[in-house]
Parts: structure tokens; sequence; C-alpha cells
């Protein structure tokens, strides 16, 4: 069994991109500059920002943190976002989801420029990834895709089984692993909370991508001898251990699993740290309008 | 075994299509209208449209055929879709495909403006259709949800195999059999040419949708008893006893898959009718701002 290592990989990446924006800046051009908006003060959007904002730091690139608090109106959201469309100093931009009830974040999705919607939830993004079309594509698909490819983990003509059909992860992974690319050419089948017998289909898979939101789902005797299990979960958990009170659980029972499996992703420190770096490669490629050519 | 009758429906629907057309004529307002623009005199391509033609008549609907020569240049067509797009006689229009090899379909395709994408190819309307949005939905898909809806066919739960990952039958049809939607809720499993183990992969189908453009291919062999089976194909095969000198063959062995399905669907007769009355219905949506409420 092989440990995918997503923070390892994560930093080979960043020390990727860190090299390129190097090369950027050696040429007379600015480094590439992520904006993120952050409205309110949740926990978990908290730590996600900063880790972006980090990551920028690593990457060479600028970072700009906009705040708001929670009783922002979404008339003034939706300004802030036609600002940092037109401001040509801004190559990409992400509001941090989720927001307060009463702003509607697909109206805030649809608002942002698909040419600086890094986060890939723009419906133009998404479909153009679906047939096919050079597209910001949603961070936590592409960051599994990139750690299947950095493992030459070969998708043809295998059966994977996406558990989860989320917007931002199940379908965006589903219509990936399906196309005519590499990694791609999966036959691919999504489970959700209608399926019918899950344990036997994730039986059949030589790849399990589980992005559930359940702690502890996938059993071993859920998963083929010598699969490929990818763990997308993420859930708090209570842990009076630990000082921040809470430790993250994925969706696969990894002790009992991880012993079957041919390769598999540890929670934390597997698929979590390619989200961000996805959400850098993406602003690179916005930065360097590798997928909308400037017109 | 029932054999679905897409002619008998979409005359169904068009009747009703035509009642609700009267009502709003009734009203003061005007028909809704479709206008088609046809490249060059493919014959295929000159019974599509004069089909849909046809049956705008039918609907009660106002129609209009734009004919290009083979040789006009793509800035020409261009130019008249962005003429088609500011027009407020016009409801919804369709470019037929294919298009000759010196202009870009994706090109043309974008040029549309979303709100009068009545073919539902627009990345804009894949995307919003793919994350659940209100949206112009593929005819070919929609027909199919339709038949299965008329029928009282349950998608809820049920293994569905689709052949064939186009950008205009099997993405998107995968895509809105998994919705949390009715029809929909369905465990989908999109096979292609690099699938392995296709019959068996089949075998487990409750719903069979077979769009892969080969004919005959699927044999009775893969289909599990009772299971339902909606057939795509048309393609043409020589046959010297009609008049036309070709004949339309399904994807599916009709004759010795029928006996054991609980509904299958006939070529010609089956999807093809439907394909065309979903066509209808989009225009009657973008007639009555349904899914783009005016601004």
């Amino acid at each position: 069994m092989t440990l995918i290592d997503g923070r390892q990989t994560s930093s080979q990446i960043k020390s990727e991109i860190a090299a390129r924006v190097a090369d950027i800046v050696a040429t007379g051009k600015r480094a590439p500059h992520l904006a993120a908006i952050l409205v309110g003060h949740d926990g978990g959007s908290e730590t996600y920002v900063a880790a972006k904002v980090k990551a920028c730091a690593e990457c060479g690139f600028k970072s700009s943190l906009i705040r708001f608090e929670d009783d922002v109106t979404e008339q003034r959201l939706l300004e802030e976002i036609q600002r940092l469309n037109a401001d040509s100093d801004v190559d990409g931009f992400i509001v941090q989801l989720p927001l307060p009830r009463h702003i509607s974040e697909q109206k805030v999705i649809e608002a942002i420029d698909p040419r600086k919607d890094v986060d890939g939830f723009h419906p133009v993004n998404v479909g153009r990834s679906s047939i096919g079309l050079p597209a910001f594509v949603s961070a936590t698909p592409a960051g599994i895709l990139t750690l299947l490819s950095r493992y030459d983990i070969d998708t043809k003509g295998k059966e994977v089984v996406v558990l989860g059909r989320s917007n931002i992860v199940g379908k965006p992974m589903a219509s990936l692993l399906m196309q005519k690319a590499n990694p791609g050419n999966a036959t691919v089948t999504v489970c959700h909370s209608a399926t019918k017998g899950i344990a036997e289909i994730c039986r059949r898979a030589d790849i399990i991508i589980a992005a559930l939101g359940v702690p502890g789902f996938v059993t071993a005797d859920m998963v083929k001898p010598g699969a490929v299990v990818i763990d997308v979960g993420t859930t708090r958990v209570p842990d009076s251990t630990r000082k921040s009170g809470f430790r993250l659980r994925g969706d696969v029972d990894f002790d009992a699993v991880a012993p079957n499996c041919s390769y598999i992703t540890p929670v934390p420190g597997g698929v979590g740290p390619m989200t961000i770096v996805s959400l850098m490669q993406n602003t690179l490629l916005a930065a360097c309008g590798d997928i909308y050519p400037a017109v």
C-alpha cells in the first residue's frame, strides 16, 4: 500500500509555481495576484482563507484579503465583485463560502467574471469543463486529478465510483474523469443519498472517490483488494485530547481500509493540501491568460 | 413489454403546446418565434430543419429559416447570430449542425445569447443544468426525460447505464439523471470507447440509454430481464428496398432485445420525435421567460 502524500506533492507543486513566478517577474511582469473576499468570522472560513493567503506567499503571488462583516448587504458584496472584475491588477479572486443567509451564493458566483473565477464555480466554467473546453476547474477535483497524475495512477478504462454529487466535488469529479483525456477515460458511476446497494457498487470500483461528508462511511468490506481510495471528507469531530477540541475525520475508515488498498489518501494531509494548490495553479493560469486568451 | 411511442407522445405534447400558444395569443401577445440558421444543403440537415419548421407550425409558433451557402464566412454567420440575439421578435434560435469545416462550431455556439440558446449547447446552459439551476437542456436528453416521465418510469435509486459521452446526449443525460430531481436521483454510470467489460456493466442496468451511434450494439445478452431500454441511435444504413436507399437503425438489436424489456423505444418513432418536441418546449420556455426572467 502506498500512502498518497498530499502535503509533499503540494509543497513540490508550490515550489514549481514559485519558480515559474520568478521567471515571470524576471521578465519585468508583475507577480500573479489572488484576491479573497471573506464575510464574517466563521472559524473554518478563517482557517481556509489564512491557508490560501499563506500559499500565495509561498508561490510568490500577491494576495489581497477583503473583509466584510456578517451584516454586509448583498448589493455591497456584488459591487465589490464588480470592482474586482474590473481591476486589471487582480488576476483571479474567490468569495469564501458559506455566505450569510441573506446573501444569495448563486447570485454572487454568477457575478464573478468567468475569466477571474479561479474557484471554477461559475456556470460558464462548469459548462466549458463538461464539454471539454479549457476552463477553471473546481479546486478539489482538480487537486485529485493532479494527485492521480503525479502518482502515475492509470484511470483509462478503470471503474471509478464517486460518492457524492455536490456541485463543487462529486459532479465535476465525475465529469472530469469521464472525459477523453488523461487522467480521464474512466468508466464513472456517481452514487448519492438515493443510491441503493452502495456497498456492492463500491466493491466494483478500481478507484473510489469519497466525498459524502460522512465520517468513516467507506468500510473495509466496501473496497476491492488493490483499489485506489481518495478521501475528500473533512468532518470536524469532537476530540478532547486536542487543543482545538476537534480533529478532522475523512469519509473512509482509514485504519481498516488502508491495508487492502494499492493507494490511499490520509485525512488530513491528502486531498486537503491539494485543494489549495489547485487554487494557486488556477491563479497562475488566470495570470498567464491560458484559459481565456485576452481579446 | 411496453413499446414507448415517441410519435404519439410528441403529438400529444405538440397539442398541449398549441393550446398554450392559443391562450397566449388570446391575451394579445404574439406567438413564440423560433429561427433556424441552415448552412449548405446537407441531406440530413435539410430533413431535420424541415421537421423543425413543420413542428413550429403544429405548435402555432412563428418560424424563420435563414439560409446560407456552404461558402459563407464565419464572420458573416457570427453577424447573423448577433442580429438574432438583438432581435426582440425572435425568442430562440438554433444553428443547425454540422457546419462547414472553415467555421468553428464552438465559436458559433458561444456567440448565441444563452437566453435564446434553445438547443442548450452554450456552456452557460450546460453549466447551469449541471449545478441544478434552470437552463435550456439539450433536446435529446430533455426528450428522454419527458418520455420517462410520461410513461411513469421511476428513476429514483435505479441503476442507469448511459452508453456514449457526447456533449449533446451522453454527458447531459448523465448529468440530468443524477440530479436530486424527478426524473433523476438515479445511480448513473457512463460508458464509452475506453470502457472495459461493457456487456457486464449493461447487465447491471435497470435503465439503458444507448447513444453510441453503433447500429445494433446492444444485444440481448447485455440486457437484464425487465430493464428499460432507450435507443438514441439513428444511423442511416443502406436499404435497397427503400426509395430513399437507406433506413434508420438504432443502437439496440431491437428484435432480440425487445421481448426481454419492460419498456423499449423503437427506431424510428421513439426518441427522434421527442427531440424536436423538446426544442418546441424550450422555445415556449424562452418566449415565456421561464428560464431567464427578463431583467
